[in-house]
């Protein structure tokens, strides 16, 4: 049966979905700065950021009231509060992509990443796009499985991450130590952003199973 | 008039105190083995992880549980989700001192970090151990004055950051790519800790006085 608490909670998780396809936006520019060294493409990923942070009260807003007027309990309860989490999880991932795009910034109108670096960054900034993407969709769908399938590209993210590494060890890193910090802190960003998409998918997972999987 | 639900809404907070402590710990082995290269530590630091996330679990289901059974609304529905975010914050600061005993446990019986940068990383140390540890009393004693003050300690930390970064691409600089990676990621977990360091006593903040202060 439907009841206000079930119509009331749609609509958060709908809301949490748009926020999913904010940040992912948000990744998309920040990305599209950075390889580009385009300084007014940074600042729209850092500006757009403040939209976010609103989305985000909203829903927390809106999570309060169900907890404070329907008082819900057992496993109605922890899907609220899976509801906060997932919340908070997508502001960081934003407050990540702004982290790239100040890196952009500060480099512009050179380009952080060094061309032999390029297609490590590049193809971790597509994976971690795709991954938010596909968040979104988990959220809306409540699709169990493709929760499941974000861990393997949550894997590929490892790899890339330690092949980046390799790159600025190798002997034929010319690049020097400053894009080699970038590099080490973009890795960071573009996977913790990775972990956090693999979280929010979590916790679906959990809103649909009632089952916890271990989450990063 | 104290009730049940106060009681145990301190309850919380003491429990909350208590993992503050386990932190602080936490971040002066993983720095301990980080400065001094050596594994047990290193080691030491990483398997004692998984007490603070069973402490955190712990403190997760006694707030649901309050939810559940009191029901609270409005300023005191707000003080148990500010609970469940700071018990969110302090497993992460644990998180970020596992990463700095990665490090140290990746270079050892190496010392990640030269002698060159050694004072401004021990320096970050020390500042990121005396905040979480007053943190800790700022939960204990709900002290919004010292609240307040871990602000000042979290710009020393960012100053320090920027000298860290100064160091790596100063002509001075002899130590080569792998250690100024280590610095840059090192300086990144350090300044994290600190961030969720004013977070969580940000929320005290909220938690005594119903003003929600500007957090990171």
């Amino acid at each position: 049966m439907r009841t206000a608490f079930h119509d009331q909670l749609d609509s958060v998780f709908d809301d949490l979905a748009d926020i999913c396809d904010q940040v992912r936006t948000a990744v998309r520019i920040a990305t599209d700065a950075l390889l580009t060294g385009r300084a007014d493409l940074a600042e729209r990923a850092i500006s757009g950021d403040a939209a976010i942070d609103a989305a985000r009260e909203r829903v927390e807003d809106n999570a309060l009231a169900i907890l404070s007027l329907q008082a819900p309990v057992a496993g109605d309860l922890r899907v609220v509060v899976a509801a906060l989490r997932m919340v908070s999880d997508l502001e960081r991932m934003g407050d990540l992509s702004v982290h790239v795009a100040k890196i952009a910034r500060l480099r512009t109108p050179h380009i952080a990443v060094p061309a032999q670096c390029a297609p490590i960054i590049g193809r971790m900034a597509e994976i971690a796009e795709s991954m938010v993407a596909r968040t979104a969709d988990v959220i809306r769908e409540r699709d169990v499985d493709a929760a499941a399938e974000l861990r393997a590209d949550d894997e590929e993210m490892d790899k890339l991450r330690r092949a980046s590494f390799a790159e600025m060890l190798g002997s034929e890193w010319t690049s020097g130590i400053e894009a080699a910090v970038d590099i080490a802190l973009l890795g960071r960003y573009y996977e913790r952003i990775a972990d956090h998409a693999v979280s929010v998918a979590g916790r679906v997972v959990f809103v649909v199973t009632g089952e916890q999987p271990t989450v990063a």
